[in-house]
């Protein structure tokens, strides 16, 4: 496949998609946008990309398509760099988790959402940064792709060719869709995640709680070491799903806290034999 | 360490107990005591015992220590049954992992707790059953004794002194102090995990929210396909400190909830901050 793709941020995922396309077979050029010179020269040594750029426009001439692959705090403001420099038949699309924000932000600040083609990889590791980025990390995982009602065909075809370069599974869904489904299943357990540890941090004797840790307390703990600045960003960007998500949550809490008040020994039990149930189906 | 150990349920717990007592070293005699004597006979083929009972006397008579490894749900009738049987200066441990609830029990069912250590291995596997015991079970695990004020002094130490000989850390605390801790770093993390299980089970496309589980599900998702019989015991063994890590817990998810609808950002970043601070410092 030949095409100029620039990536405006060379970190883990923007670093990754580079080195990925390159393995899977793409011959075209990979361009990288980004601020910081020594992040460009650092993605150039590793193959990530062939050339860097600092100036929107120097990227972005002759670009078939662009990776927004910035955190999602920056995605306005790049939306708004490269927007008096693109050229019509550029197509975007983006790696951030919610949808509907991107969309609106891509709508207010390039007009058309013809050739926008959101997107959102779901893969990552904890750590960060173009020095943890490797060819294998969308190998076998979801990219789900959100081409809005104005989007053109080709814009999307074009988008999901490249994701499956590099191995992904690639799948489309309706904006909402995406948000209330990723609200759901990531949004609200990091939520989940986040307040118990800190809920804990801050209880009677943290020290002997955490060196005490058992098996399922673990886990929760591993996802709440994430990164902050991200998960404020995706709760104020998601903020309609989430909302709702943690709602019917606690709804469903205070069911199950009645039931432990009340010594409701059968509640809890088919509570607990319907959450096997439903996990053992889905999950094998 | 020369003794007769009698194992009151032998599945993955005492037969693990068993094979891990013999390859510490432990010389002396290990007596299953359970009422399935094809239970039994599985314990003696793996090594696990080294002669099986179905009748507590049998079971019982010149015994050291009794470690009672049933569900929570049997404790009682078992403590029951040995009660007429037992010899007065013989030990009895437990592995059940709510304490309050044992002592109760012990208590009422034998009169005096001279001789009761309560006890409880933090480790297991989502395996249950003799076949799936093994010697290294208990290597480097915690395990916590909680013994009572009546607790004769001798009694607490043979039983560490087995549970040393299993590869296991042996501590002691009180035994609110354990019910309280397990419920904080235990027990409230599988309700959570249950319930957004549950929760999402049985919301509006189940299917799709299973398909698409992301990483920090995936790990909610596993523990919650632990045995609901099992859980229902130990909400209404440990209702009490449940109920307590519970309603904080709620309490938290309120105020976080407030953020998210509010659009505070601040508000947020601070709690995630909050506890991947605490979550770095604490594990490492």
């Amino acid at each position: 496949m030949t095409a100029r793709v620039v990536i405006a941020g060379v970190g883990l995922i923007g670093g990754s998609f580079g080195l990925a396309l390159r393995a899977g077979g793409f011959d075209g050029e990979l361009v990288g946008l980004g601020r910081d010179p020594a992040k460009l020269d650092a993605a150039l040594e590793c193959g990530a990309i062939d050339r860097g750029e600092t100036e929107a426009a120097a990227a972005t001439s002759g670009a078939d398509v662009i990776l927004l692959a910035v955190p999602m705090g920056a995605m306005a403001s790049v939306l708004a760099a490269i927007a008096p420099t693109l050229e019509p038949n550029t197509v975007v699309t983006d790696a951030g988790s919610v949808k509907g924000s991107f969309v609106t932000d891509a709508h207010r600040i390039l007009g058309s959402l013809k050739r926008i083609v959101p997107g959102h990889p779901i893969a990552g590791t904890e750590r960060s940064g173009v020095d943890a980025a490797f060819a294998e990390l969308y190998r076998g995982r979801r990219v789900i792709l959100t081409p809005t009602e104005e989007t053109e065909p080709d814009a999307t075809d074009t988008v999901e060719r490249l994701w499956s370069l590099t191995g992904a599974n690639v799948e489309r869904l309706p904006v909402e869709a995406h948000d209330r489904l990723l609200a759901a299943t990531s949004h609200l357990p990091h939520m989940l995640a986040f307040g118990l540890v800190d809920a804990l941090a801050r209880g009677d004797d943290p020290d002997a709680v955490f060196r005490y840790a058992a098996g399922g307390f673990r886990d929760f703990t591993r996802i709440a070491s994430s990164d902050p600045v991200m998960w404020r960003d995706v709760c104020l960007a998601n903020r309609n799903a989430l909302l709702e998500a943690l709602e019917a949550y606690r709804d469903d809490l205070e069911q199950l806290t009645a039931e432990v008040r009340d010594g409701d020994g059968d509640g809890l039990l088919a509570r607990f034999r319907r959450a096997k149930t439903a996990r053992d189906r889905f999950c094998g």
